[in-house]
């Protein structure tokens, strides 16, 4: 970027929509889950943006864009900053635009929501179910915090997957409303193949503004520990289990011991260290089927069930041990770890795992969450890595690759890097229609900064705000 | 069978519940769909009850019951008689329960319901709609005319089994109230592995007298009719369709061409002779993704849609041409038509078909409906078969054998040769505790009287009620 962005300017025309000024709270606004990555937290710790604005409708949202492109400040949008690639970090400072207000829903019918970008997905799941017992197919663990706008445009699964696949597959999402960052922004609504436009695209090509989402029927899921002496075992169970077309699940969750007596705190005074386990959400009124299926697996042992609970301690909810939250739960324990995120694709996964486990033994422990990929029951793994150093950090995503494994590193802050190291020509092509200065949450789409990038090391974005000389 | 059943003293005993005196209504009674074979129709159609009765509650079941134990009759249940395996036709006569006033919806709950085995699936369609916005995951297409019990007693999956699996899989029967056949007639309650003794049983060893099914999301439906000049694009088009998580399907039917073009009344002038037809049931929030999904395949042309009809007249409930209606459509147009059950199985599916196809040609024409087994989308093949003799029929179906396919024989009387042609050792062993003088549908479960049978031929039961010497 060769503009300068005239922040103050900006600042002061846009001084009637509720702003931050805290600079404790800006800081705060400006940051995501990207601590996740000791590779992330060297390299953007230090970022913050100018100003945070917290705009509550459309209208107010179409006049931050106007304002900030008529003065060439960087635009970044936020939901709740759950997300850990970065997603939401501003990486050239500017303008955040934190949607936390934005937040109402706005219709629900049999089967979908309409919802503005920062509703909180508890409430609005809370909120459909009052009105028809209806919720989300699908949230992330982080469901209590994270935003459906934000979950849109960064994530890309989660506690649902299992039944429903994943978010960017048809009809896991309906419609999107979003705005350009023009001289004169333009509200689109987008539907069946363009909605990939701008669907986990990081707010990098438009800002989403209302969403209209499928919904399922609310049931009182029964939260479910199962442990396995033996984790092949607990995975060929986790696999045959979802394959169960008339066994309704939410959650099929894999974690390889000692992962359980280490890091789930509540739980591990009724493991042992070489318990592996498996996180369940099942519907009640499938537990039938469900605990006939667990007595034929002699190895099964079903530790936890929210429906009869004879622990001292509530362990909380079982799916706030899955998906990012293994490694939240890890991290608290020790800092020296981090994570991957990998695909284990059917028919190979389960021998694909088993390469893995030979291969790095305790220094990657399995943390895996079923899902369907194409309609097959497949492994998304998320394997605790105990980090040392960079250099072997990046061995070990090279060694998976080698194996055969594809990586969706989430040590890396670019849309690219953190999916299929290839240009999305979709994104890129509306955000020449939609961004023609390249404002919105600039660095993280590498093509369109360096179309040649050749993927042999970390994107290193140039226009990226550097740290203060000297810490405090 | 030596006793000698004494009809007149278990009547008269049974006096004061409901009873059908009329020859021609005991006659239509006794009846059920097994004219859709030339084979079975040849040895099945002069049989009749002796008398009908039709119990309101368990207490009138359980008095039949023990009546007839008494008496020695044989006692055949059965619901609307729209199976098509001779299940419900009474090979040595005696006593046809009829359960049609013994119909209750009982209650419903989130995700399930409580019912009567009379109940006609359409009314419990429409009261759990009714009272929840509900219905059950799966019916047979002649939800109109069968009731729940019958289903679940003759019936192996149907409309709904394209998301849900078969009725046998584990969590689409939650729950089965069964009474016995004896001196005391005893009532079993019946879940998890307990439930395969008596579903699909034909009634052979006991009868139900309540259920508890599990319930989907109740949604409006669209129809439609996809059309193809390719059947083997439809094929793949359909599987891959199956396999979309997001897109939430309740029917996908495949008919070769011609079916459509000969024996679909109202979609005749539609389509011409070369047209393949996908006959599907989708959510109303999953119609942006599949016309997604379906703008993808240049073959496929959507020529009707329930949600915005362009033809002259309705074509009826898409449902109404898939499964068993397909058959009966067909047989309505001519009578030399019969039909077969196959599955083909993944993934080997569309293989199997095309060397099914290369083998009879217009002989056998493809009627498939999408379902899941193991998890797995797959066919289950309902062919088309112009017959000419009995042993060209036998041929056909061995052939198919050899290419590899199962066929589930619906030229069949008993449950050994309409299934897997070998002795279900659970259902066997519960005939032996809960009808031991093997009153309960006689002459359906060859290993209760020829535990040696060597399926190399039709079975002939011996206790079989001749027809009359001489016809009108």
């Amino acid at each position: 970027m060769t503009m300068t962005p005239n922040i103050a300017a900006a600042k002061a025309a846009l001084s009637h929509i509720q702003m931050d000024e805290k600079p404790a709270t800006i800081r705060a606004k400006s940051r995501d889950f990207f601590w996740y990555s000791p590779i992330l937290k060297a390299r953007l710790d230090h970022l913050e943006a100018d100003f945070v604005v917290n705009p509550a409708s459309e209208a107010e949202v179409i006049e931050i864009l106007r304002t900030c492109y008529a003065h060439d400040v960087p635009v970044t949008v936020r939901g709740a900053g759950t997300g850990n690639y970065g997603q939401a970090m501003p990486l050239a400072g500017g303008c955040l635009i934190h949607m936390a207000r934005f937040n109402k829903v706005k219709e629900v019918h049999p089967g979908r929501v309409i919802a503005e970008p920062g509703c909180v997905i508890r409430d609005l799941d809370a909120f459909c179910k009052a009105d028809s017992g209806q919720e989300l197919r699908m949230m992330p663990s982080t469901a209590h915090q994270a935003t459906i706008g934000g979950f849109v445009a960064g994530g890309s699964g989660g506690i649902g997957s299992v039944h429903w696949g994943a978010l960017r597959d048809l009809g896991n999402i309906i419609r999107l409303r979003v705005v350009t960052m023009e001289e004169e922004p333009r509200v689109l609504e987008f539907r069946g193949e363009e909605l990939h436009r701008v669907s986990h695209a990081y707010g990098t090509n438009g800002i989403i503004t209302e969403l209209e989402m499928p919904l399922a029927p609310a049931y009182d899921w029964v939260d479910m520990f199962v442990s396995f002496k033996d984790f092949r075992e607990s995975m060929e169970y986790s696999e045959a289990l979802a394959n169960e077309a008339g066994i309704l699940l939410k959650l099929v969750s894999l974690y390889e011991a000692p992962l359980a007596k280490e890091y789930f705190q509540r739980v591990k005074p009724h493991v042992e260290a070489d318990d592996s386990l498996v996180g369940l959400m099942v519907a009640p009124h499938s537990m039938d089927g469900f605990e006939t299926f667990t007595a034929r697996w002699p190895g099964a042992r079903i530790i936890y069930r929210s429906d009869n609970v004879t622990w001292d301690r509530h362990p909380g909810p079982v799916f706030e041990h899955g998906w990012n939250h293994t490694t939240l739960r890890a991290l608290k324990f020790d800092k020296s770890l981090t994570y991957l995120q990998v695909r284990y694709s059917y028919p190979r996964h389960i021998e694909l795992v088993e390469k893995v486990r030979a291969e790095f033994g305790a220094e990657v422990l399995q943390h895996l969450e079923v899902m369907k990929e194409g309609g097959k029951v497949m492994f998304a793994g998320l394997p605790i890595v105990r980090y040392t150093t960079d250099e072997r950090l990046e061995e070990i995503v090279r060694l998976h690759e080698q194996m055969g494994c594809m990586i969706f590193n989430p040590h890396r802050y670019t849309l690219e890097e953190g999916g299929r190291q290839s240009t999305d020509r979709r994104q890129l092509e509306f955000k020449r229609e939609a961004d023609p200065k390249g404002l919105l949450n600039p660095g993280k789409m590498i093509t369109w900064d360096e179309p040649d990038f050749d993927y042999s090391a970390i994107y290193a974005y140039k226009g990226m705000r550097p740290a203060p000389e000297t810490a405090e």
